[in-house]
């Protein structure tokens, strides 16, 4: 820290992104990426678009919102993009929490939650999850407050249906919901649909994930009109051109090829049953999970090791040193033969134990 | 706004970005984009890297900040690169600016300041730029705050010599000096050699402008290992994927290809020294620019009405109807072609008055 760090964020604590090793050559699980390259209009577009470099995007992003109204079925005028989600979770912390409206979120959730709501000096409220790690909302307060849901959460995995989001958002008119659909395409329910109904949700999406653009850094919201006005207040109060000429033309690129990213988005569901079928014979727990990862524990190896083992081994997977989680690993779903070569690893390391 | 939105945002006054017309094809000289396309290596170096996109990109940018170092003769931990370099600004207003220390910037300049300051609910103090529109660092107060010198300024393109900003260093240790140099390289004096001596200087570069790269985002911050590591901590609690794999892949290959966007920067020189003569001559006043732009006033006609009547002709510059510059367009360089087009425009228009 230097001597001139402004002290309301002398005490922050960031956010620790997965690893991204340069050097070996992992069998990569542990940062939720799609085993999938992009598809072929995409690098088609990105190789055009990288033309035209020298001209200022769009700051208001009209091709692309154009491109992602249609797509759903809403208007363009209810529709933000940003430099991945991350950017779009920031401003919606920024815009819809503060000191009379708190944040509130599962204990144990996205972990940039929390980050948020510090950097903006936003009191929160973390929910325990229960013993299964499910989420039960019966457990929120009564109070107002921005509920941030993940759904699937992370790193569980687990996902809450259309009615049960219904239902709350219909008890909690007086607050905002945000739904963070970042896993969503791997066999949860979409809230998207029901967006015209509710003056109070605001959905977030990512093309990180499904659609194989982690790299290329670029996250939606959806709400009604005045909720992404007030996004856009801060949008244009911080970074007007957010989102880059070649991830824009790349992100409607994607859009029209999205028969490809269903393909590969089934593939992993596939691929999630095949691994999550594996494990239970190992004897570990593992949620049900409607994400592109799973939450897995055994009783025979804790987390850590287990992490650190498979390291060895050349598969990298997350292990968060948090209590109630230090003992699971998160692992990504990737392809066939990476699961296989995980399983297989994972197999040798119990027989050592 | 919507009935949930903060109230600490509820005032805020967004900034105004130029004009990005996606119909009519204008002669474009309102945002201060080259006119140059990216260099060759920048159009493979993307395009290879678009393979990649499902992976993402490295948090700490290492190649790039490796690439830049390099270039700069700078330690790889005294470089910061954001998403364009006006995610970098707002990170060094958070970061060197509160309640306790304000910020202080001339009144005519990049027109952002006064946002991020708002935006972060920083205190600021404007400094009033002389007649002629020049600012001088005697009027600077004496009491401590972080001062913002957009070097040369924008919209004047009036610049400062290294020397003068070193006085300034020395005279304000207790204080950060942050020079935003999105244009010094069209003959202004760069305070990048000058980094390793002091600890209070931040300087803030961007590829949009010389480096033909408006459209890619790209920013980046140089200063000691301290400064650089609090705006670290702000990006790693906001966005640690800010810069994507490909504009990463771009500006590594700019970099590479310094001389194409040399040979660029010498020809809106000499271009610029063509307009400003042609300007005069048509009793425009005109200060000396060291920017790829001109800030130009006529007794013959006002800006707002040069602006628009330019505009109907075909050709896009900026206005700002704001005190004191309302006079004025800003006339960003363009090719040789661009210029004589814009200057016969204009003599028609004088005609007309």
């Amino acid at each position: 820290m230097s001597r001139f760090f402004s002290s309301r964020y002398a005490g922050l604590t960031p956010y620790t992104p997965g690893e991204q090793p340069q050097e070996r050559k992992y069998i990569k699980l542990n940062t939720n990426e799609s085993p999938f390259p992009p598809s072929p209009g995409v690098l088609k577009a990105v190789s055009e678009e990288s033309q035209r470099l020298q001209l200022y995007s769009d700051p208001e992003s009209r091709l692309l919102r154009g491109a992602l109204a249609k797509h759903y079925g809403l208007q363009t005028e209810q529709l933000l993009v940003g430099n991945g989600s991350d950017e779009l979770l920031n401003f919606a912390f920024m815009a819809f929490c503060d000191e009379n409206c708190p944040a509130i979120f599962p204990d144990i959730t996205y972990g940039f939650y929390p980050v948020y709501a510090n950097l903006n000096h936003i009191p929160y409220q973390e929910i325990p999850l229960r013993e299964d790690l499910s989420f039960s909302f019966e457990d929120l307060p009564d109070r107002k407050g921005t509920v941030f849901l993940a759904n699937p959460n992370a790193p569980t995995g687990i996902a809450k249906s259309v009615t049960e989001i219904e239902q709350l958002l219909q008890k909690r008119q007086d607050s905002v919901l945000v739904v963070d659909e970042a896993y969503v395409d791997f066999g949860a329910e979409s809230v998207l649909p029901i967006v015209n109904r509710y003056d109070n949700l605001l959905v977030i999406q990512t093309f990180s994930k499904s659609r194989s653009m982690a790299g290329a850094r670029l996250g939606f919201a959806a709400g009604c009109a005045e909720l992404i006005r007030d996004l856009n207040t801060l949008k244009y109060s911080t970074n007007p051109y957010n989102v880059n000429r070649m991830t824009s033309a790349a992100g409607i690129a994607a859009l029209q090829e999205d028969a490809y990213y269903r393909e590969n988005a089934r593939i992993i569901e596939e691929n999630r049953r095949f691994t999550t079928d594996a494990l239970r014979e190992l004897g570990f727990f593992v949620p049900d999970s409607k994400a592109n990862f799973l939450f897995a524990r055994s009783e025979r190896v804790n987390g850590g090791k287990l992490y650190r083992d498979l390291k060895e081994r050349g598969i990298l997977v997350r292990h968060f040193d948090k209590p109630r989680i230090k003992d699971y690993v998160r692992i990504t779903i990737g392809t066939r033969e990476q699961m296989e070569a995980l399983l297989k690893e994972i197999k040798a390391i119990l027989e050592e134990q």
